[in-house]
């Protein structure tokens, strides 16, 4: 089931001498339209153009070999069939199974995963009953009013990607219903959010999986004082989603209380309870059902082997080139789409949390470059800020765009020929070419290098199908590229040092012990003004 | 006044050579109580802890000598003395002064730049009344109703810096004052904005320099539809920030209207009337005036020559030793305060646009590292996400943190002994020590190889003047060293090109040409289903 070591892939070494003359997109035919309909691909709506890749056939090909060679689909179905896939071998490790995929398989009467599908359709059950009830005023507040505003309490994967769906389905939400967010251990984030809010008809979800998060702790507390101040008992305001046994598993504390389990991991989570009862609020149950539809179809895609019949694995591939055979450190992901402005927040983490590691599978160090920095904001308004460093700067950065053909909302308006959205995409596809073509100019302040990669992946319209394709593409384009890595996708050791650490100075600034070996915290605390 | 090129400075082959040995953190003496007293400096309410970098006393000495070598205090002198800074001799280029430091240069009665400080005086003049109008209510909707809220309608340096600021310091706001941002061509942004809107109590401030920006322009048009379609005539709803002349300085169009001027770029305006009218409306005149105090007294430390007295330009050195010595192609910025979730958005802009550059005052091609990719969220919520590849991922990321002793609003509670605003701040500290020592460990997955270099920087609290000072340190540190790298910091040519393309699908869209010269443009249009 484990992979080989990527530089003992055989075709690793074939694309290490292909990347000596990588493919050039800024000389006479580097780019044409013969090319633009050879080098795309299509699937769940989307369709992706990957001509401004620095890659030709014989790229493609050692690529698809590469995939086929380290087994990455079969790595994928034995993931989703339920194999123990987040472990190193011969070390102490989480040992546990990788099932976002079965929380969406929900489509099928033979799931692959059976048993965890059958807890997900279980919990999606208690979720449809709950929004019944909201929806038919079963459950109102104390004076018999519908809640409005549902706030989530959480971090990490318990937030960002819940909150980057919320923010980009905003236009498909139910009429009165609003969603916020709180997550920062910093108190001016709940501050600000209970700011803006009528408590009484506010519903509080607070969601950690183990139940111990500190910053969700004590978000909940501040949360739980600020409805007592108000008048309000706690218990009619909080719901829960937790995993079975924790501490937070306690229905004397919570209204509802929904569950998470062991073998998903929380940045892979937005697809499980942790996003359904923040998105069924906003969406409605149908919703949040064609957003598993979208991401469930987008897995049964990630399952072809053929690279071009298979959006998330080409994905993976193309980002593998820029990384490991043109040595690209970092990778923006740009969205012409306003909605998505926190996407790339989550991706951030997804992709990070889960590829920026330097052990193999086996416990070794590894020789190779694993994930890389990722990192955007939405265009055309990049376009107005960090895009002159993409164009003109001393760095490559390798670019995924991502738009749609149509605005989510439908609210447009034509100024001088064309509309708004037209404008929008436009853009995209010239910053594309751009970064391709480059050009030459006597005043060498104008000139542009081009040559620098990048590509685009365009849908129909922003809807929660849509997005939940998006979503999974992204997760499967994850794991794939770390099965390729041979490395374990699915853990996070990198958070523990820190968590020690602050523990270590928390203890000095509520102790004092003396002893020289706290003289660093002390120093430390000293230095920044808090002892 | 130009600077050498930086490959020919004496001071950068001395620094090369300690490059070889750069101190290291992670061993025993690598980091104490001792080292921590000794690397720090202070300014304007900050200190900067940079005991977590990995540089000793000789790499400091050789970034004195750098500095004081090309010049960088002298050229921020010129600067704000008015000399012509944004040009590249011998070629066409702006050819304009840089003076956005002379908006705050208003405390005293000898500014640098007598005449640009006069005309930003004679602005907030205009702001002083404006601002006094809607407080005694002389200045009412057509019902005699108050404005509640303020759009600005503006993209770039009108939106970014504006946008981070007024977020930044919400907890400041004047009761009954909020304000909302329209930036992105994508319709789907002022629909969503304008959703949530009562129009009637909203003022809509259009600013865009030239008065031609694409985005802005058409924004406007989606906003005077919906005032229409609402039954309320834009002209009593529209102000307008513009330079003198543009197609918007044109008081038929607007109710009022603010001046901005060339020697001002966007990306360094949010001390102009771009930032000053909106941050006004929502802080109150005085809280404006007071922004523009810590950016003036930051200011004026930056006239300093030595590194220690310095903050920006010891930042500046620091942040030269990790791109050109140390080869690190990125820097995070990361804020452990929610409130300043969106400055990393901000000085991304100001300082990739700044310095993303390739070619020296003089027209020649650098052959040395510019500008790096400069990216980054709020802590806590990082270390919940991409944290992992900070600690353990194959790529090396320097780390600015900033942070405050005390939160924004004051609601704080004790939760296991400590407040959460001390659980914030120690999370920080504990995150810098984690990154520079490591951890030695049995099994290789919970290894932590340390020497990742990063600074600390603190504040009391963040209010106006904090943000004011935190702002100029940022643009004070991007101009010193765009000075340092013999650059042009202050003009955009890398975004000219995907405007000219852009055109040129529209053109394909609207008059679909035929010719071959096109074939590429409608080949992507086509492949994109756009045509």
């Amino acid at each position: 089931m484990q992979g080989t070591d990527f530089s003992n892939l055989q075709a690793v070494t074939r694309l290490s001498e292909l990347a000596g003359k990588p493919w050039k997109l800024n000389v006479r035919g580097g780019l044409d339209e013969e090319r633009v309909n050879r080098f795309r691909a299509s699937g769940c709506g989307f369709d992706l153009l990957f001509a401004t890749q620095r890659l030709d056939d014989r790229v493609l090909d050692g690529l698809q070999d590469l995939a086929d060679e380290a087994g990455l689909v079969e790595q994928f179905m034995a993931m989703k069939q339920g194999a123990v896939m987040n472990r190193i071998e011969g070390y102490e490790s989480e040992e546990r199974q990788v099932l976002h995929t079965a929380c969406r398989d929900i489509f099928s009467d033979t799931p692959l995963a059976p048993e965890a599908t059958a807890q997900a359709r279980e919990q999606l059950e208690r979720l449809r009953k709950f929004l019944e009830e909201l929806d038919r005023g079963k459950l109102r507040n104390h004076r018999g009013e519908r809640f409005t505003t549902m706030v989530q309490v959480g971090i990490g994967g318990s937030d960002l990607g819940p909150r980057a769906l919320c923010q980009a389905l905003a236009g498909h939400a139910l009429p009165e219903r609003r969603v916020r967010f709180i997550a920062n251990v910093d108190p001016d984030d709940a501050a600000s959010v209970l700011a803006g809010l009528d408590l009484s008809r506010t519903l509080f979800n607070v969601v950690s999986k183990s139940g111990t998060t500190l910053e969700t702790r004590t978000n909940e507390a501040l949360v739980r004082a600020a409805l007592e101040e108000s008048g309000l008992d706690p218990v009619h305001h909080l719901i829960a989603v937790t995993g079975a046994g924790s501490p937070m598993d306690d229905p004397k504390r919570y209204r509802r209380t929904f569950h998470m389990f062991d073998y998903i991991g929380g940045r892979f989570s937005v697809t499980s309870m942790v996003g359904g009862v923040v998105l069924g609020f906003m969406l409605g149950y149908e919703g949040f059902i064609e957003l598993l539809r979208g991401a469930n179809d987008m897995d049964v895609l990630a399952e072809k082997p053929g690279l071009l019949d298979n959006l998330p694995l080409l994905m993976a591939m193309i980002g593998i080139w820029n990384r490991n055979f043109l040595g690209l450190p970092t990778l923006a992901v740009l969205p012409y789409s306003q909605m998505l402005h926190r996407f790339p927040a989550h991706l951030q983490q997804c992709d990070m949390e889960s590829n920026g590691k330097s052990v193999t599978r086996q416990g070794k160090s590894v020789r190779w470059k694993t994930g890389p920095i990722v990192w955007g904001e939405p265009g055309t308004n990049g376009q107005h800020a960090f895009y002159q460093l993409l164009h003109q700067g001393t760095e490559v950065v390798p670019v995924e765009f991502i738009g749609f053909r149509r605005s989510q909302y439908g609210h447009d308006l034509k100024v001088e020929g064309t509309s708004s959205q037209q404008k929008l995409v436009v853009n995209m596809l010239a910053q594309a070419m751009a970064l391709a073509t480059g050009q030459e100019h006597d005043n060498p302040n104008k000139r542009f290098p081009g040559n620098r990669p990048s590509t685009i992946l365009i849908g129909e319209r922003l809807t929660p199908y849509a997005m939940g394709a998006l979503l999974a593409l992204y997760e499967n384009r994850i794991a794939f590229q770390g099965f390729c890595w041979n490395i374990n996708s699915f853990d996070q050791e990198g958070v523990q040092l820190g968590k020690v650490l602050a523990g270590r100075l928390l203890d000095c600034l509520s102790e004092s012990p003396a002893g020289a070996e706290h003289s660093l915290e002390r120093g430390l605390l000293k230095a920044a003004g808090l002892l």
